[in-house]
């Protein structure tokens, strides 16, 4: 069984994510995030909608995996972990309010001795719920619990060569998704059947790779363009109106997002004066996203722009990236485009830049996905013309 | 702007949920599930990747929409509340550590008066976690926190007429992709380029409607077959390998599940003994489950065939099924057909049964979304024959 990653790829990470749990004086990290499971184990399966998780032990080498019994093959086909750390909890912890599989995770680590102590949880990320916790510290009497939101997520932030490559292929399937979007979507063409076509090409992937399970694309279309996180409707396209399609090209998980504007008709002049600005603004931040510099100078260069032409925005212009998983979990968390973040750029970190405007009845976004270089300005991995696409 | 129910229905849900908050006490229900949020308010965005809540009070008559600033405008398009019921918190609490956009619910809270009594909250409703759950018990300190998980969920267990017609075209699109799995799914051909092909079968529906945003389709081939919960990968379809397709149909986040096995050449001996006890025990089941009946008879019903011919099988073999969104949330987490399940049938209650079988290196799947009926058999949503395909 080939995995997308080697094992001392794995073995890296975790050496990487243990010498930050070093550092918090953590002696066990629990992971529920299916984004960190996915990059400390490979485990890539849909099963995130009942509670799993991964314990990094420091006194361990490899992970142990907790999940639902019935999944345990999917971790037997998709970690790099050995049989014996793969642990599924029975049937009798599913679909009953008395019982919750956080007894099954505590009893594991008790029996390993990693009862005490002080034990990591990611309070604030997805899938650890409240009850998760309350389970956790009722059974686990004898460990501190400390707060390990995103100790996983920033040792993400800077990609290998693999992953670098994965983003490349993703961004290639990026390219060939929106330049599908762009060319069927007509007057009198229903959004779903446009939507349709986008999934085909994101999912078929080329004829070199295929693309892995994508998430939706948001493409409101008219006055909906002024919300940033809808879908669409079977509705038909209609004449004047614009489309904001945001877009990702998926391999491996690793996700690489894209997104332009496409009008039907004549662009309204207040949207046709604002794209050379927006664009112009983006291309300075761009240009200013290179090793050494910090995430809010790379946006103080877009506000330069922006600020000197009347437009005000203020949510942040972009955000790292890399492995995702539907509900929408592209955004690393880490890493933000914004005033006040001082985070310094280092080479292979990826981020998605997206200016996006949404106004009163009306938006348009333009958004690029690349990588911080060694020397020089960043590899942006689609190549499709950066501009606002006007039809018919 | 046309939302999928009609405002009265708005009104019946919130009407139920209230009885059953007032049976228990709670006097402010927060809503974190993405289904409930829909179900109670029509919000459709995928903007859950970050902190969002529905907040209702006994003394109001709408919930509250509490989001992101920018995803008011999706509010706006999707539900039926008033303008003055949609409140975003600022950027400011976005993508730092320090702000919580629970501090901002809190205040939102207060400024109603709802911030002392008994607040309900989904203590393990997915996107609710555990720092959630810290910040508003911190910062509401005068009230008494109960928990309050599947109330909206049993809520949504009996569907509306309008549910029920939104549920029977998701099984027609369900229906429509499965055929396109059976057709193209051939030796040499590769696993993404069917995954694309049932994408778009889904996404775009039929001439009469689309379809909308789906899950990701399970379709583990060969000896992944005993893993449940896997996508696709690019390699091709291999002969004498057999395929598990489980799919949905999305209509208005309506979700008709439906699986189906298809084999490349001649099955093996042992899965096409079990394949006519399966589908026995499953119509056995499918027969039991009529209005009056409870879960763990249906169980039962299917139980007593497959025990007879030596089958066990740990896991339950379906559940109520309704509003989905991804990471796959389509099963309701209401009643599930397993033993020690005392859920009375109703008519309009819908499931999804899935007896599937995963064993040591195969598996197979076959299922079946369908409504309790007021008298007689249930109606089933999809019409794909009750069968394995066995292809070439």
């Amino acid at each position: 069984m080939v995995l997308p990653f080697e094992r001392p790829e794995y073995l890296e990470r975790i050496a990487k994510v243990k010498r930050r749990m070093d550092a918090a004086g953590i002696d066990v990290l629990l992971i529920s995030d299916p984004c960190n499971m996915n990059y400390l184990t490979g485990y890539d399966a849909t099963s995130y909608y009942v509670h799993q998780m991964i314990a990094l032990a420091l006194d361990a080498e490899e992970p142990l995996w907790i999940g639902r019994h019935m999944d345990v093959a999917c971790a037997r086909f998709t970690t790099f972990l050995d049989g014996k750390n793969l642990r599924g909890y029975p049937e009798s912890y599913i679909g009953v309010p008395d019982r919750h599989p956080m007894e099954f995770v505590a009893l594991e680590l008790e029996e390993r001795g990693w009862d005490h102590g002080r034990i990591g949880v990611e309070m604030d990320a997805h899938f650890f719920t409240a009850r998760c916790y309350q389970e956790l510290r009722t059974h686990l009497p004898d460990a501190d619990f400390v707060d390990a939101s995103l100790l996983v997520n920033w040792a993400r932030i800077v990609k290998s060569p693999q992953e670098i490559a994965y983003m490349r292929q993703a961004g290639v399937i990026a390219e060939q998704a929106m330049n599908v979007a762009i060319e069927k979507i007509e007057v009198g063409v229903r959004q779903c059947d446009v939507a349709a076509a986008i999934y085909a090409a994101t999912v078929s992937g080329t004829a070199e790779f295929g693309g892995d399970m994508p998430e939706a694309p948001w493409m409101p279309t008219g006055e909906r363009t002024s919300a940033p996180h809808l879908t669409w409707t079977d509705e038909p396209y209609r004449s004047g109106e614009g489309t904001n399609v945001e877009l990702s090209g998926v391999r491996h998980r690793y996700t690489a997002a894209l997104a332009r504007t496409i009008i039907l008709g004549n662009p309204a002049p207040k949207l046709e004066a604002m794209v050379p600005v927006v664009i112009e603004g983006m291309n300075a931040a761009l240009d200013r996203a290179r090793a050494g510099v910090t995430c809010q100078e790379v946006e103080a260069s877009w506000r330069a722009v922006a600020s000197a032409n009347g437009i005000e925005k203020s949510s942040r212009i972009g955000y790292s990236i890399g492995i995702g998983y539907p509900g929408p979990s592209w955004n690393e968390r880490t890493a933000s485009l914004q005033p006040g973040n001082t985070t310094v750029l280092e080479p292979n970190m990826t981020f998605h830049m997206i200016p996006g405007v949404w106004m009163d009845d009306w938006g348009f976004e333009v958004s690029e996905t690349f990588r911080i270089t060694e020397d020089g300005a960043p590899e942006v991995f689609s190549h499709v013309p950066r501009q606002v696409f006007v039809k018919g």
